[in-house]
């Protein structure tokens, strides 16, 4: 029996329509949840189990999801591009985010890449992120608070480039727009051997970070994209989809060396 | 300080040349490493701190780095195709593999998707991996030892799609010639929104386990495929690597409801 | 001295403001063209060289181009997804369309690949296409001319599969939904060591069609996909599109062996 | 009846055993050809039509086709990275490549552009190509002999960049490390609204290209890559191919404005 898959009051749900409609809510007493395909009481579906539907006043059938970390970065509050969960994903694997890695990142920004790292590092790891403006810390806060990762994240109001007061991080991660400002500082905080992942949207973020990097103690350096195709899976009429994702960002990974 | 980050026998190490070169050694006093670059002795290196290099008998320097997930995985020994670590990183991303995950796999194959899930579940979580095939169990145990995260898989000898003995999984993974086989007994597995992934490498599979999962009480069900394009990046002279991985497999997803 | 490079009367002309904003015009006298940037008298560039510019009533700046095929294409009147000019590139080189080609078609359609074909061929060569669907063929001639092609091609209305009054030709192309059935009447179309080419849309129509084209006395039976990946170069700050055409079709190429 | 289908002396013929083992052959009395599968006596296949096969002395068929102009290409003697054929075929779709035009070239290297460019404009057109070193001039002559193109292009061993003596051209092509310096005189020689491509292996090129044609007169600006995705089609276990080219080059469309 699965005690803790009921929904309650305070959770977050996704409600799910379809791919292109599904809205993440919070479970509150009292509140309608108002969709162009008719109202949800709230209050109708605290208590049911993860998985199940309801149905709106349309009479269109709405499943109950429980979100998972890509739906909280995916509707986060934003003021600039987030990095989108494929990039995260390969983030992941490269660098070698797991429970109990010390995380150092610069800048916050929205904090989607913050969450997914807490998310992976938690409970016994931490992230310590960097921001310089005030505005992107504040927006931050507000989504690392809904994602339940709060007591795992700090964020410093800091420039990162003026010197990092961490040292020992297993994994260095940079977001900005002139990522080779930051590699020696990031070297400074990194453990030997640590990993450092940057997301850089140009070529030439790119080209200017790697050289930077094979300059400063690095090895193991490798940029790369990351290209989703979808398929359209239909019996007979299987299909690669007709619209993708043309390009995100450019990956750079890296290891320390002494 | 970080007292925790010099080789010790008994680690793994990874002895890193190049990209193209580079050996994953268990660390054992007395022993030599033979690369064609020249030798090693293995007690040279023990006290030494993450990110050193030693230098070969033949003058070549060779960097000494801590092994992550994804290096043990492609270094792994295997008697089929391995999950790529670009497929991995996606799986993480689109199930919400993270701490404290309970998981069901089947099949266990040489262990690569295990030795992965277990990596980002642990210490709290599970993994439950089925496997039909004797011969399989034991490379997966194999790899699985050198991993160092035997505690946290049960391996089971045992055909997954005559029943899994797990309930309130949060996430089921398939790895199998016919996944569509596996859909019934998964979701029985599954406590109710939970995760679904499977690898496929062919459409004919997607496509034929797409319907089963339609029709077998599941939604929001996606398929794709990961492409990894290496950016060669070097000062005025960026672009694309000439080589790339034309295709591992398709990804499914899906979410179990009731 | 160019002498042909005047626009006169009678001619189409490409009305390019930008690479989202341009259209095809054919010039008449008198007419005045309206775009959302104020509206060109057609009268005024009568008689300007192709490459010259016209300022709008709202001062906008519109250049004066001349329309290539690919041109034509793209601004067909059409009732289906045309082929687009990535497949049409590869299909020449594929297939060796050039100039004195024998041509055998099945559809028409909207008549997309007969006008490319065509363009090829002519003077010399000459392009028999077949549609089964009255609507279609009127909407074919049209478009063909438009492009002034007309007398390269020859247009019947009767269905391929029941048989096809040509023999010896260089190339077959097939555009239908079933395209395994047009193999048997394509071949005999054929010369002996001639080429095939057909757009699937689907994985399914490719393979089917690929199993019949091998039991069906061709070789060197190639399917492939196009992927056109759009470079912003822009100094400083050069990254790949952010949007993308996901899928169009599947090419499916072969050689006619006895 | 095909009169002119069969194999003469004199002529080239494909033969071909498989995808990967094909050779392109004069056909010459009295010659034997020397494959890994056995031995064919070119004097048998002497008047059979193309489409044909022959027996080796090992008893493997091998199918004697007619070679198009991409085998030609891929065949072709060569010093440095040919273009390959589905950059081609772009370049014939987005430049309008067709019968009767009058291209100019710089470099010609070893003549893979230029062979295809001429099989396209033939007869009534031209390639005028500009080379500067005299032993890549000489390279590109027996490729364009064995292609039979002759007469169609003219080469010319000369810098471009000090000026070309052509004018009014339809078609300018650019496939040198320096595209940029050749913006201007492909500029001269180019007719008002007419065509220029350019190949560049690097975003660097493409990019520092690019800016040059804005400020040169020139609009309709486009970059690209193209990227084929060859799929295995099997009844019931189609997939991509594991293997694909990651990247050849960019290439770089504009027209020239007044």
């Amino acid at each position: 029996m699965v005690l803790n898959n009921l929904i309650q009051e305070g959770d977050y749900v996704i409600l799910y329509l379809s791919k292109q409609k599904q809205w993440l809510v919070k479970v509150k007493k009292g509140e309608m949840f108002h969709t162009h395909r008719g109202i949800i009481g709230i209050d109708s579906i605290i208590g049911l189990e993860y998985g199940s539907s309801v149905i709106t006043t349309l009479s269109e059938k709405i499943w109950l999801l429980k979100p998972i970390i890509k739906d909280f970065i995916l509707k986060s509050e934003r003021k600039t591009q987030i990095i989108y969960p494929k990039d995260l994903g390969i983030i992941a694997s490269w660098t070698g985010l797991s429970p109990g890695k010390i995380v150092v990142e610069s800048g916050t920004g929205s904090g989607a890449l913050t969450i997914f790292a807490a998310s992976l590092v938690c409970p016994e790891g931490h992230v310590y992120s960097y921001e310089v403006r005030p505005e992107f810390k504040i927006i931050a806060e507000r989504n690392i608070a809904k994602s339940g990762l709060s007591k795992y994240i700090s964020l410093k109001l800091t420039d990162a480039k003026e010197g990092i007061d961490i040292t020992g991080a297993d994994i260095a991660l940079i977001d900005v727009g002139d990522p080779w400002t930051l590699v020696e500082p990031m070297r400074k905080a990194l453990k030997g051997s640590g990993s450092l992942a940057a997301v850089s949207p140009t070529m030439n973020q790119a080209e200017k970070l790697t050289t930077t990097l094979q300059n400063t103690g690095f090895t193991n350096i490798e940029n790369m994209e990351v290209i989703i195709r979808d398929l359209e899976a239909r019996e007979g009429m299987t299909r690669p989809s007709m619209r993708m994702i043309g390009h995100t960002a450019y990956l750079t990974f890296a290891r320390k060396i002494l």
